[in-house]
């Protein structure tokens, strides 16, 4: 590589990496991380990061390695994740709701040479590790490393003894930054490939349609390892130059008070955490005034939770909608629509074309249902070594969601239902998110429901409700039936109601249909 | 080039039609162009486009050909623009201050295969077309196509019979969308190469860092042939789906009745314009509270005028700062600074790095002057076959402006001089601006004044000031000569002082300093 090609490599690249060498250039002394104790400006986290870089390079990481990341919310998360952008590297977030087998797919999958651990999930790598080959080096965030594996080294020492000048190397515009693994609905979970130019150009929309400012004092509490809080919602902050406070997760009391202490501006967190808030005893009692934005994902809220945010933390909500193959933001439902389209999912983001296509590949008019496919810089470079799936991804052109929605006269799109979670029964498609809140509707006391279709001989897809009572309640499965009766067509009612004390539920808090059809795939055949 | 291929670079590209094509898509019936009587929405502008392009199309352009542009602001402008974005073809705009032999020169240089026109500017087009070989389309915006001559045709016909689809052709994020050529200082203009990911972005943050908006309504009355006009104004206008008033050029009576009668949001003019309107007899019975942004380009606002600004317009002001290889804001003198920092050229913006250079190529500490140098996915391909005066702006790994200056303490950027106008004394190097600014200090009789060094057997280049007296009076050069040596080092005193009528400026306002030492360069040989 020449000194030339090196050089307009620097000055011309899309590199995620560069946002933060830009951030502590203009705003060397402004607060980046808050990490508990710990307080980095730009100037600090931007010298850790390149410090870090020039410590993996330095025990033989090259442009194109992959680093598999096991840790929660901590400044080292974040600092690995940089450091792996401006050395070229892709980073491997480990979901750290995996198991022994999911970890080690993995590691395998991704070829990951490398791996920054926290000690609490250090036990659990290294029975992962058994199975694959390819990693040789592991760098402890935390503990003391103590023992004679010459595989084993702190994360500290990558720091120490490294400069703090600019890393330099040539990194693509689409090189792979980083591999999110899809938490499987099928068999194995799918690499989605994300590279420099999409994670860059969704931050900027993103910092643009919900006018990220670098005044802004943000909490970073959902997982890290997932796209919509490392992507959207922390490299979008640090492209500005604002502050982030990191938790671990996500606790009401601790929230409610970090945005009174910490005078925070900006929240991201899910529907329920929003509601475990609001009942929270400190909620009247905290001053909540410095809000300036609160962002949700996974779900609509339903009417009454949105009222009373509005009303409680009397600032601008967005739902954030999309998913990981898009980095992930495709929609964002407005603050002005929160209560004139409550359920809707929103409009199109800056960055991103959405339509609705038909079985044969057109596109819909306006107010017809089909698959949600989309056009944008920000979608994924492709499933790792997966061409049949990425294929099937990108068929007609536009890249498929999976969700199934219409657009309304207003041009806003509403989300029907994942493909895969439509029921087929008697011939008809049943969408199970119209029957969940048929179920909501007809009794009050249900706390949680979702709703599959289960293998039966008759209706080929049996629909099925699986719900949790609220507690101290008990639901009589036959009169419940009646009630939903009244509220839907006939042959849209459950078959029958299962009544369970809990949902099983992915990390980000969905419920996990796939696991709930597994678990009652025989419920008529045993009848 | 297969289905699959096509199809993939739909779905990834970034175009800078693709982001006309969102924002028709996410606001169709939104005003997106007033042009006199004729109001287009979002739907009806990318109708046009489109059509306009597959009539290109048909007529043979294919992606990577040269179409010129010979046009004051219209929407015709903006809809050849954006045709050639979505057809993959290199818009080529005319500066319509040039003579024959410039259009002639970069009609050749550019390899252009079809002009767009308007009537008034036909004639030089086909003065200029006499001595180039490429051209084999004439499109004429408006008037008769009454000559026999084949190769012209009315644009009109372009759009007319095309179908209104979306162009679907492979273009790359780097493929190049505009020459502009700089008004040449040197004896050929050189072809700066934009390419759609640098447009895009240069887009993306200049609609973020001044918080443009959809529901911004904007006046397009700067040239359109320049970058700041049509890039960073009109293509960030067009992202966020905003509405653009055009106008063909400033008159402060009509913009200070526009401003009222639209409710205009943003504007953009120089320095001299928004002096022009403060002086006009109009401004006081104006209703101006819509404006939330002002824009200013080319030099910062002397402090009087700029405390006038603030206090009658009533908005944040912001100063551009940058140039077309950078397409082009590298920073920005924001609302905060313009009256604790008056004179500065502002922080760079967050896409861009900036940075002092010594002449070694190493990097100078804060206070310290030196050329501006750049890094920034914004920064323009090179120059259209000219490797040597590429490799040169490339030199050291980053872009050189040919700007002097220097950072303060507080981050902030002053500009000092153009590198090509220090003016090398005795031994000395003076920044002519410096010079400048004491003679306005020294009298303020003085209406404009400019200070170059000419050639001179002992001083090598003499400083010398060329200045236009206020109307009505007089300059005496001895006295104003000493005046000045009161104000600053005697070496850096004009050593004559030449009085005119009026000083030769590019089509944006700047003075030609290159034009002035042409004219005098034998003032101090003649005596």
């Amino acid at each position: 590589m020449s000194t030339t090609e090196i050089g307009r490599n620097l000055i011309h690249r899309i590199n995620v990496g560069d946002s933060l060498t830009r951030s502590a250039w203009r705003r060397p002394e402004a607060l980046a991380l808050v990490d508990g104790d710990r307080r980095f400006t730009y100037r600090e986290f931007n010298s850790w990061v390149n410090r870090v870089s020039h410590g993996l390079h330095r025990h033989g990481l090259r442009s194109g390695d992959a680093l598999a990341l096991a840790s929660g919310n901590c400044a080292e998360f974040l600092v690995t994740y940089y450091a792996c952008a401006k050395l070229g590297l892709v980073c491997v977030p480990i979901n750290l709701g995996w198991g022994t087998s999911e970890i080690s797919y993995v590691l395998d999958h991704s070829a990951a040479t490398a791996v920054v651990v926290e000690n609490e999930f250090l036990p659990r790598v290294h029975d992962a590790l058994a199975a694959t080959v390819s990693v040789v080096d592991i760098f402890l965030i935390d503990g003391e490393v103590t023992t004679g594996d010459p595989t084993l080294a702190a994360f500290a020492e990558l720091a120490s003894g490294s400069p703090d000048s600019e890393p330099e190397h040539v990194i693509a515009d689409r090189a792979p930054l980083s591999y999110l693994y899809t938490s499987g609905t099928t068999s194995f979970p799918k690499g989605v490939v994300g590279n420099h130019a999409a994670i860059y150009l969704e931050s900027m929309t993103m910092a643009l349609e919900a006018q990220f400012r670098e005044d802004d004092r943000f909490v970073a509490m959902m997982p890290m390892f997932h796209t919509a809080q490392l992507n959207t919602h922390c490299t979008a902050a640090i492209l500005v130059g604002a502050t982030i406070f990191i938790e671990r997760r996500f606790d009401a009391r601790r929230l409610l008070a970090l945005i009174e202490s910490e005078r925070i501006t900006q929240i991201f967190a899910l529907p329920m955490m929003y509601s475990e808030m609001l009942e929270h005893s400190d909620v009247g009692s905290r001053d909540l005034s410095s809000l300036r934005r609160a962002l949700y994902a996974m779900a609509p809220m339903p009417r009454h939770l949105i009222e009373r945010c509005i009303e409680v933390f009397a600032c601008d909500f967005y739902l954030l909608f999309g998913q990981t193959e898009m980095s992930p933001t495709t929609t964002l439902f407005r603050p002005e629509h929160q209560l004139t389209h409550t359920g809707a999912v929103g409009t199109p983001v800056i960055g991103v074309q959405a339509a609705i296509m038909g079985q044969d590949g057109g596109l819909l008019p306006t107010g017809d249902e089909g698959e949600i496919v989309y056009r944008s810089p920000h979608t994924m470079t492709e499933y790792l070594d997966n061409p049949e799936a990425t294929a099937e991804a990108f068929d007609h052109g536009w890249f498929h969601s999976g969700d199934i929605g219409r657009f309304d006269d207003d041009g806003i799109l509403w989300f029907t239902d994942r493909f895969k979670d439509v029921i087929k029964t008697g011939g008809e498609n049943v969408s199970s998110l119209e029957v969940e809140r048929a179920i909501y509707q007809a009794d009050p006391r249900i706390a949680e429901a979702t709703v599959v279709g289960l293998p039966h001989h008759r209706w080929s897809e049996a629909i099925t409700a699986v719900v949790v009572p609220a507690s101290g309640t008990m639901v009589d499965p036959a009169t419940l039936i009646d009630k939903i009766k009244q509220l839907i067509d006939p042959y849209k009612t459950p078959k029958a109601i299962i009544v369970v004390d809990a949902l099983p539920r992915t990390s980000t808090g969905k419920i996990q249909k796939n696991v709930v059809r597994e678990r009652f795939a025989e419920h008529y055949e045993r009848r």
